[in-house]
Parts: C-alpha cells; sequence; structure tokens
C-alpha cells in the first residue's frame, strides 16, 4: 500500500512528504502531495478544518490546538448581481471571515501540521502581507520560533498588523526575489520550515475551499471558478480539491478554473494569451490589487499547464475594473481587499466577450478582508453629506 | 397560547413585538423580548445563525439571502495563557471572524429580520464604528435604504469602511447624544426602523453568542464569562441566551456575568463598586478602546439591575492594562482590538483580586477584529530588526 509521496508537478519525480526543499532539482518546479490511495470518505460535522477532512490529508494525527478556526467560510449568493451581469448563479466564497482575514490560513494550518510532523520546532516566511500575517499568527498560536522576513520597503501601516503576534520580524534590505532563496538556505541551516508560497502544503490547505464549496453546494459544482492569482498555489490547491472530490466519486463533473490577475501584474495571463508554456517576469509591476502583485508567479508555469489539461481561462482587468468590482461587491454587503474584487471584474468581462453565459454558473473566491488595505479606499467616490442636527431631514 | 412579546425590563409592563420605540414610556428603559412558552429544541446543523436558531426567536419566517455568514464563530481555548495567569480554563469567543469583523453582526441580522418582518423597507443606525459598518453592509446586502447617521467629527479613516457599502452616510453637527433622539423623530416619519444599540432585536443577535457558547462547551457553561461592555446590550444579550438554555433545560448551571470597561469610561462599573442602582453619565471620556467609549449606555441601569439579580461583578482596567492583554492575545494568534482585549485585562486583575480562583473556567469575549483600529498599534514597543540580505544570518 503506498503511502502519500511529493512528485514535480512537470516531470513526475517521487520524493517523500518531508523533503524540506519545495521544487523539484531537476525541473525547478513546484511539487504536490500526491496521495494513491485516496478514497471516498464522510465528511465529520464540527472539528477543526483539518480534522474534518484528515481523510484527504496525509497527516497520522491532527494538533487540533494549533487551530485559529480557519476555514468553513460562508458561500453566499448573490441574486442581484448576477441578474446585472446576466449570468445564471453567481456565489462569493467569503475568505475574509478567516482568523486572519485571509485565505493564507488554510495553507498555513496545513504547512504547519506539516511542520509538527516533520519535528520542526521553528516556522518562517518570506511575505510581504497576508501570508506575514498568517505564519506570524499560527507561529505564535504553535508558541513555535516564528521567522517573518519582508522587504525593507514595506510601509509602516503594514508592519503593526504582523508585529503584533510577536515573530522574529527582519526588514531586509537587497533584492526580494533573492530573499526566497536565501529563506531556503536559512532555513536548512537553522531548522526552520519556510512556508512561503510555493510550499505543497498550501497548496494543500487551499483544496480545501474547493471542499467547503462542494458540500455548500450540495455536491454541484459550479461552472467556473474565479481565482485572484499572484504566486499560483491557491488556484492551484482549489483546482486540486475539485479533482480530488471528483477523483473519489463525491462529485460528478470539473468546473474550470479562471484566473483573474491585474493587468499591471498579469505574468499569467499574458502567457496564457500570448500561447507560451512559460510565465516571464514583469518588469515593472504595479496594480492597486498588491495582494496579487507577484511579477514572477513560483507556480505559474503550473497554472498554465493545468488551464491547458483542465480547459478554462486566464484574464486580466484594469485597476478602474478592479475599484468597480470592489464598490459593486460592498453593495451585497461584502467588503473585500481590490485583490479580493479581481474575480468579479473578471466576469463582467468575460460575460462581454461572451465566454460565460448567461446559463452558468460561477463561484467568485474573494481572498482577503477590505481593512487589510483601507488607503485603496481614496480612490472611490462617496456621497456622504455633512449636516446640522437640526437639519437631517432636509437631507434626507 | 401567548405570543413573544416586548417587556419593559424595569417595570415589565408589556408592548407587542411589532412597537417601534425601543425604551419604556414609563421607565426610559430598554424593553426586551418576553418568550412565554420557550421549549427544550434541537439545534439542527448547517443554515445561518437565525435558521439554526429559529426556534428561539418569534420570527414566523426567515430570510436566509440576508444572511452575510454571521456568528458560528470560533472558541479557542488558550492554556498558555491560562497557566501563566493561574486559572483552569481560559477561551477566547473570536468574534472578530464575524462578515463586518465584529459582534454586531449578530444583532444587525435580528434587526433586520425583525425590520422585515414588520414590513420596513428602510433600516439605520446612529453610531460611530462598528455598529455604522454592519448596519451598512446588511443594508447593501437587503438592498434595502440604509441610514447611517454618524458624528461630524468621526476621524476621515473611519468613514471609507462604512461609506462602502454605500448608505445614506450623514455627517451630523452638533451634540451627538442628541442625535439618538432625533434618529427615533426621523424614524417615525420617514418609516425608518433605527437598529441602534439599545433595541430589543440586538439584545436578540448576543444572545446567540451564549448559545454557540454552550454548544462549544458541549452544554458544560464556563464559571464566568467576561464582556466589554460599551452600551449594554452585548452582554444583556449574552446573559439572556445563557437564561433561555437555562430555563428549557439544555444547560443546569448559570454561568457569572463580569463587566469590564476601561477606567477612562466606566460608568457601569463605577456604579457597581459606588452601590448605586443608575449610572451617571461620564463627564470626559478617554480609553484607547473607542468601542467601549459610550459616557452613558442606554442599558447601563439594566446591566446593574442583572448584576444584582444573577451575580457577577464589573470591574475596570487602564489603557496600558489593555495594551498589554492585546498583545498578550496576539501572542496566541488572536488579533483584536483594544476593546476586545478589556476581558482578558479584567481576568488578570480579578486574579489578582482574589474574586476569580485557580479553579474557575473563563470566557473572554472577543467583540472586534484589531483592523478595526490598527492606530493603536502606535502604542505597542515592536522588536524589529533590519538587515542586508546577506547579514541575515547574524540577525537571527
Amino acid at each position: 500500500m503506498k503511502r502519500p509521496f511529493l512528485a514535480c508537478t512537470r516531470c513526475e519525480k517521487e520524493f517523500p512528504l518531508e523533503r524540506a526543499h519545495p521544487r523539484c532539482p531537476d525541473c525547478n518546479e513546484p511539487l504536490e502531495v500526491v496521495y494513491p490511495r485516496l478514497k471516498k470518505s464522510a465528511i465529520p460535522p464540527g472539528g477543526t478544518l483539518l480534522e474534518r477532512y484528515q481523510a484527504f490529508f496525509p497527516f497520522a494525527s491532527i494538533h487540533p490546538e494549533i487551530s485559529l478556526g480557519e476555514g468553513n467560510t460562508p458561500l453566499l449568493e448573490s441574486s442581484a448581481t448576477a441578474s446585472e451581469l446576466g449570468v445564471r448563479k453567481l456565489y462569493f466564497k467569503i475568505e475574509t471571515q478567516n482568523p486572519t482575514w485571509s485565505f493564507k490560513d488554510r495553507g498555513t494550518v496545513a504547512g504547519l501540521e506539516q511542520a509538527l510532523s516533520s519535528g520542526f520546532r521553528k516556522i518562517g516566511t518570506v511575505s510581504t502581507g497576508n501570508m506575514a500575517a498568517s505564519v506570524a499568527a499560527y507561529g505564535a498560536r504553535a508558541r513555535m520560533d516564528t521567522y517573518v522576513l519582508v522587504s525593507s520597503d514595506l510601509p509602516e501601516e503594514k508592519i503593526g498588523p504582523i508585529a503584533i503576534y510577536h515573530p522574529h520580524l527582519v526588514l531586509v534590505e537587497g533584492d526580494y526575489g533573492g530573499l526566497y532563496f536565501k529563506s531556503l538556505e536559512i532555513g536548512e541551516r537553522f531548522g526552520i520550515s519556510f512556508i512561503n508560497s510555493d510550499v505543497p502544503f498550501r497548496v494543500e490547505g487551499s483544496k480545501t475551499i474547493a471542499y467547503e464549496i462542494c458540500e455548500q453546494l450540495k455536491f454541484k459544482p459550479p461552472d467556473y471558478v474565479v481565482v485572484p492569482v499572484s504566486a499560483g498555489g491557491n488556484i492551484r490547491g482549489i483546482l486540486k480539491g475539485f479533482e480530488e472530490f471528483y477523483g473519489v466519486g463525491l462529485i460528478d463533473r470539473m468546473p474550470k478554473m479562471v484566473v483573474s490577475q491585474a493587468s499591471g501584474c498579469s505574468p499569467i495571463t499574458t502567457a496564457f494569451e500570448e500561447g507560451r508554456d512559460t510565465v516571464e517576469r514583469v518588469p515593472d509591476p504595479h496594480t492597486i490589487a498588491h495582494a496579487i502583485e507577484n511579477p514572477f508567479p513560483p507556480s505559474g508555469n503550473q497554472v498554465l499547464r493545468k488551464l491547458k489539461e483542465c480547459g478554462g481561462t486566464a484574464v486580466k482587468v484594469t485597476d478602474e475594473e478592479i475599484l468597480g468590482a470592489q464598490a459593486r461587491m460592498a453593495r451585497e454587503g461584502i467588503f473585500g481587499q481590490p485583490a479580493a474584487a479581481v474575480p468579479l471584474a473578471a466576469v463582467k468581462k468575460l460575460l462581454a466577450q461572451g465566454y460565460l453565459n448567461p446559463t452558468d454558473s460561477v463561484v467568485c473566491i474573494v481572498t482577503g478582508g477590505g481593512l487589510k488595505y483601507t488607503a485603496a479606499l481614496v480612490h472611490h467616490h462617496f456621497d456622504v453629506k455633512k449636516v446640522g442636527i437640526d437639519k437631517i431631514e432636509e437631507a434626507l
């Protein structure tokens, strides 16, 4: 009976689950967890995210005490926006209700569980935003020594919400791209498990988004799932989740994935549009959707391979379209950070292009909360009245 | 068979559920919903908050489409802080994972459901913070005309996270205290249901916090529940929830409630300490915990009556103690706004005073998320290193 193992997403070379380095030594492509004997299993109610889906993870035991209550996020149907845009069904998966208010918590808890089961007492990450806060929080919860390496040009306002969790927070001067490789060296030397964006267990965490969508839609998946794509791990995970449920017979059809990126940083969409197999580094990324401003996504090539294999598409939207979608979602009561509004902007564009049809059902992944980046709100026009207390009636 | 009705919390005079004015015309005290025939009921899994607990609400039907996924928040046990402080069990109820990242969403959805069942098409609120964002979000979700009245001295940074939901947002110049009474006038004249802090259905929403704690602790309630207290509605609701579950036999003992306030604005704690029956207005409130800076709480007298009737206590803590508790909670991975850290500071104080014992179990209510008020983070000292990329090893 073959145990789960890691395999290169490109050449399929196999490695043990405990391998520390996240990429293939031959291809430099990301690895992923392969389950040779995944079976259809009942999903017990209650419990932590990893307990609920333990049958779909390789962990011999789960540490519920490291959970911060991640996952189990709402799937909200929006009939008003659906009929306005002209699509049959539109849902928003609200990842903003995670413990640190982004989807990253799912991958962090999976990566942390793997670090624990491999005997690590130290974890770390290289990130500028959501992932840094998430790893800092979970490291604190699990009482691990936690190392967060960020670029020294991180804006002051972003430091507090990471530092409050009391990690070893290091602002690093120099090439931010090089910092990723440096972190792998440091991890090996100091025994730190770096839960970076491309580690296989982040993908494992993200697959639970698909599991939950399946459960919430009574195992009738939507036609399309639209994901804001930065490093590429989250969309890989979501697709893997649907593939696994399909593989064991929990669902009988696969949704198609839509990569949504910002025009100012769209390495995967650009490669897809140009018919290339590999992403190229974006020289000068700039978008209001900072959380997905990754100029050279570590899972970019794998995302392109999966789009070719499974169908789906990639699209890019302007900052203006993103802000419009952010405002539109808030009119449904959903306040996402700009990156989290990219899918809705993409849906609008794909309907206009005729890629999506009025008979389709679509799920948009709302990846992170609007309070993460309130500076973006200056770009909105708000109609705020100011009156004396005895003139309120006239203002209404 | 007597239907649920409203009754004055002081004189017990009865009113129909549909009464718009939230207070007793004789006593000027808040009303509450009384259920003459509440029965022990199974709690169905899944569904929205109001669907799950429909047997404990007076609603003939529930509108699940107005839900934003409120409630069902984690209860995290913290054994590290428990043993550090010297208490048997310590839990945090994480209200920061609500749709607008505070407990207010529970009361808003209950108030909105009641407004709908009374035929209203317009809702509103008078608030400076969490409640304004919550009502704006739910009003948007339900496609109601939504009126949010705030003081004109609201800091700019707080406006965006309310305005993004696109309510009729009115900054009002003049006496903020008077604005509450003005809102009742306006509500009557324009047919707006003002879901302010003292409406009976906010208390109904808050009682679900107690219901969930009971379920999460397998119907063995803790010895104490510590709540940050501002207007007083949330602690009233939580106590009511325990009383109702006790009344129908779902739990067989009652926890004691602890009012926790900030020294700079502690009208209820001060009255309690002085043995008074009524709160007095705090002339010059000032605390880092802005979310509970209510100088004249509308449910203050009722909270005092309930403390006298049911036991429990009231305590106040300094801003320094609040910030210390905020930092301590973050070391468990929990990032609350300053007001949400007041209970932990109170636990520490009550242990030092000998009110709490090492054998006690305690639940702290973490009322709102840390990203609500990042300006408070400047008061923390963070140890952040800054190094060149080739010097990282030396910094670790």
